[in-house]
Parts: structure tokens; C-alpha cells; sequence
């Protein structure tokens, strides 16, 4: 016996959610029956704004719902340092600890040859133009250390090596509250490599 | 920094969904702005669509997108037996396995006093009423064995016990493929009390 066709429609939708399966679509198709219909309706809106009102910034690739991101707009930030993050989420992380006064750039995802994506799809060609082009003295490079964060790094470190900018990348190692025992040996490695001098 | 309005709006609307916080819902609504315009439309049609066009059956209370559902209109099956389940999920769990021939009766949830959820909150006095008056020869309870599902098979237990009908509960015991080793104690008193005599 098969689910009516409205719920089948709802339930693929769900499934296209990143992380969403079979069950948890289920799940959430038949909430939706037991919610309120202007609820539904502000929900069904609230899809179609997002798609229609979010947009990319031109000059950093964030999002936003004007011309040009609030960041880009901002006069009183440096617009000397780049932080250059593997998504907009990131942009957000590093705004909410507001010690970060520069730009950023968002690329358009990793370097990953085994999913066919190279360095074109991700917007490096534009990251560099802009940073040859607007004087721009840091590029802070704040990727994850994934095999393809790694890939990225190297790839664009190896485009600046002949341009005038100092490039810098966030530190790795064991997080606070975290304990040696149990942290993964990868991690253990980079905060043994990247230790400093404390007296 | 906040996140766009309309990124926020759709994150509340997420929120709705059982087990859905704060970070997947964030998740989820990034991922909105990644997909194709037609298959957030979609999505969107279709949640209004399933809100619109699901009803519940008048008789069973199973959904269905016509004035009857497809079972209690289904003129080859054994109407002198119904199957009482706790949601809609669990017809088509049981219709899935095409070994039922008879009716259902979905309750409105189960009672449960710490959450304000009485006996007339969940559709029992019309269960009771249905089968008073329909000539049904057995019902059995197929609800889940938590606290208020036990709560609520005793509750109809009782005022089915002047009635002429067999009632009946379906069996819970060790699932196959588990381990007696493993098994929760409360599975494993009900699979010894309800032990069965094999030769």
C-alpha cells in the first residue's frame, strides 16, 4: 500500500535536504499534516523568499539579500586582509566572535578531483585577481584540514608565491577542553609541529 | 552578525519539524538556496499541496486524499475485525506486509496524563461506539508497550470488557536476530511471561 500522492511529492522533496533519508522525510511530510495551515503557508513562503531574495555578493561570494553584502559595504572594516573560508557558514562563525575586522571570501566549495571539481568551479581565478588587483596585504587562509581543505591551501599558496602578500592560515591543534588521550593522532601531529615558544 | 531575514525565517520554519534544532535547521535552509528555482517551487507546492489536500477518513481516521480511504472503502475486506494503532505510520506499516485483511482504527495519539492528553483528547469514544455498533468480532490492539501506551490498552481493555468482542494485543518479545545478552530487561520479562508451550 502506497502513501497518497501528495505525501510521496512532499516526502522526495524532504529527501533532497542535506543529511535527510527515507525515514526522517517520512517523518517530517507527516508533521507537516498535523501543523497549522497558515503555518504551512509561511513555511511554503519562506522557501521561495529564500530562493528569490538570497543572493551572492559580487565582490566576496557571501550571501546577502541587497546589491552588495553589509561586510563589503562596511566602510570601517580593513579592507587590506582577506579571510578566505570554504563557506558562508564560516563567514558567520568568524563574525559572531567579532575580533575580525577584514574582508572575506567565500569559495564556491573544495578541490576534490575524485568529485571533479577543480580549481575553475570554486572561484580561485577571482580570489586571485582580486588580491593582485586591491592591494590587499594578508590573506588569511581559514580552510578546514580535510584532504581537500588541504588540496585548496596548497593549491592557492602556490598561486600567491610570486605575488607581494603575506599568506596565513589558522592554527590546528587540540581544542580547549579537549584531551590529548583521545584526540586524533592527525591533529596530535599538527599542534606538536606547530608548537611555540612560551618562555 | 545575523543572517538574512528571509534565512531566518526559513530556519524558524525548519525548526517545526520533530527533531529538527537549531544547527540542522540552519543546515537545511543553506541548502534551499543551492537547489534549482523549480525544485524549491516544487517543494513549496507541495507542502501547501499535502496540507490541502490530505484529509482523515471519517470512519478510521487514517489520511487519505479522498472522502473515504482506500481501505474502509474496500469492499473485500474483513470488516468484522479492526486493528487499533496508535498513528497513521503504523497502518502502513502493517498494510506492507499484506498478511491483514481487516480494518484499522488510528488513534490521535496515546493518553498520557503528564502532558494533558485524556481519554476524549485521542478518538476512543467513537472506537468504542464503532465497534458497539458495527458487529465487530475482534479487536486488536496493536500499540506500542511505553508507559502511555500501556496506559491506553488498559484503558480500552476496560470498557470493551461488557462487550461482546475478543480483544486481543499483539505479542512483543525478543525481535529475531537479537541477542538475549542485549535485550532491554522490561522486552525480556514480557518474552518470558509470555512464553508458549512448543510440543
Amino acid at each position: 500500500m502506497e502513501y497518497p500522492n501528495s505525501i510521496i511529492r512532499l516526502i522526495e522533496n524532504f529527501k533532497r535536504l542535506p543529511g535527510v533519508g527515507e525515514k526522517s522525510a517520512e517523518r517530517y511530510a507527516f508533521s507537516i499534516n498535523e501543523l497549522e495551515k497558515e503555518d504551512v503557508i509561511d513555511f511554503s513562503e519562506a522557501l521561495v523568499d529564500v530562493k528569490t531574495k538570497i543572493k551572492k555578493c559580487p565582490l566576496c561570494n557571501n550571501i546577502t539579500e541587497d546589491e552588495v553584502c553589509s561586510i563589503c559595504k562596511d566602510e570601517t572594516r580593513d579592507k587590506s586582509t582577506i579571510c578566505v573560508v570554504e563557506n558562508i557558514k564560516n563567514v558567520f562563525s568568524f563574525e559572531n566572535l567579532s575580533v575580525y575586522n577584514g574582508l572575506y571570501f567565500v569559495l564556491d566549495g573544495l578541490i576534490s578531483p575524485i568529485d571533479g571539481i577543480g580549481p575553475e568551479d570554486i572561484n580561485i581565478e577571482y580570489l586571485i585577481r582580486r588580491i593582485k588587483e586591491e592591494n590587499i596585504k594578508e590573506v588569511i587562509l581559514a580552510i578546514n584540514p580535510s584532504i581537500e581543505g588541504e588540496t585548496t591551501l596548497l593549491y592557492i599558496q602556490k598561486l600567491l608565491e610570486n605575488i607581494d602578500v603575506t599568506v596565513t592560515r589558522i592554527a590546528h591543534g587540540i581544542p580547549l577542553g579537549a584531551d590529548i588521550e583521545y584526540i586524533d593522532p592527525l591533529t596530535l601531529e599538527m599542534a606538536l609541529n606547530d608548537r611555540k615558544e612560551v618562555s
